[in-house]
């Protein structure tokens, strides 16, 4: 059980966030990766409305935050990717393997996710406004497409590189994720079986638990969970 | 002039592409990096019409690809990453610097590069559309606030770690260009000195120019330039 409070690792996660945003905040990777690592970590948990303090170690008021007393860093896609620096349970070493592994985690956050986030914002911030109402199709059939171009490069391989799962995979599956509100990824069977190979592992079982755990220790009076 | 056709490392450019995306096509990124890092590379050009095996090298079908006989990688993040492993310029040897500077990567590329191409995907693409006439103002909003924090952690600093150019900055500038349509980066002085600093490297210079170059030699008949 990695969280523990006496770690070196520190990462910065949310005290409680509302339900469209359980089991997707972005601490998930950073927690995911230390599992897979075998890394203890300890959690300092932020209010919804962070200090302003907190804009000196992520700029953009985001979570995770990573630190260690070697590097203190932040954007989970370098947090993942420095953990598999030190660990090759998550990047191999041979420079083709771990720049695929790398181009893979890039491809997720930067060809994949801005399209998937895209939706789910639409879905749940801007559901009532008359845009989105507009534009949710086309938004949809541009999720569409960059699933049929993952689902047609993973084939059927069991790993976006083949055998070894790496932090490209860890990375691809949470953004998958956040389509859960949706059919979408099940339109693709081969992709549908490749969230659920990510979240059947238990690393992955035991950094969802512990996000999760969290919220409902501080879960507000009268919201309903 | 690192092109040179007898170069081991190959990049795939676009033959041509339409005015708006002339000179921030992402093979910039890796023309630049190439640059800083003094390392000859080729370029293999593609029309706008790829052939159907390309997705086999680049799954989301985009450029650049980037291969050196050892690795056969894709994603601008990736790319310039691994030159930065093959050059001090680009990346520190610390762990802390190393880091600090792949974190403003992901950072360029994932929290501030989703919310500029979507306004850039509206005032191009999309300008004639009623949801893009009724989302821009808050599209707008959306980038001002990237900007605005971009901004407050620069402050008067060079770079975004202090005095030392990174493929972190080298990313964020070629992201602030694709506001190039608009005023927005000139309402934050400080960035708009931050990208005409990183315009100003002759290794920029050279990158853009051989990019440029390409598009005027290709220019189709009876398209205006």
């Amino acid at each position: 059980m990695p969280v523990n409070p006496n770690a070196n690792i520190e990462i910065t996660a949310f005290r409680w966030v509302p339900e469209f945003a359980q089991g997707v905040v972005r601490d998930l990777r950073a927690r995911w990766a230390l599992e897979e690592a075998g890394l203890d970590y300890k959690v300092r948990l932020l209010d919804q409305q962070r200090p302003a303090e907190y804009l000196q170690e992520q700029p953009f008021d985001q979570v995770p935050v990573f630190s260690d007393g070697t590097v203190h860093i932040f954007e989970s896609g370098a947090i993942v990717q420095y953990l598999g620096e030190k660990s090759e349970a998550l990047l191999p070493r041979d420079p083709q393997g771990k720049y695929r592994a790398i181009t893979w985690t890039y491809a997720a956050l930067n060809s994949c996710e801005p399209a998937i986030l895209n939706l789910l914002l639409i879905d749940v911030f801007y559901k009532d406004e008359e845009w989105a109402k507009l534009r949710r199709a086309g938004a949809e059939d541009f999720v569409k497409l960059k699933l049929k171009r993952l689902s047609a490069w993973l084939g059927d391989k069991q790993w976006l590189e083949g055998d070894r799962f790496t932090i490209g995979d860890l990375v691809m599956v949470t953004v998958l994720r956040f389509l859960r509100h949706t059919d979408l990824v099940a339109q693709f069977p081969n992709l549908d079986a490749f969230v659920k190979r990510g979240e059947a592992r238990p690393a992955f079982q035991r950094a969802l638990n512990d996000q999760l755990a969290t919220f409902r220790e501080n879960q507000p009076e009268g919201v309903a969970a």
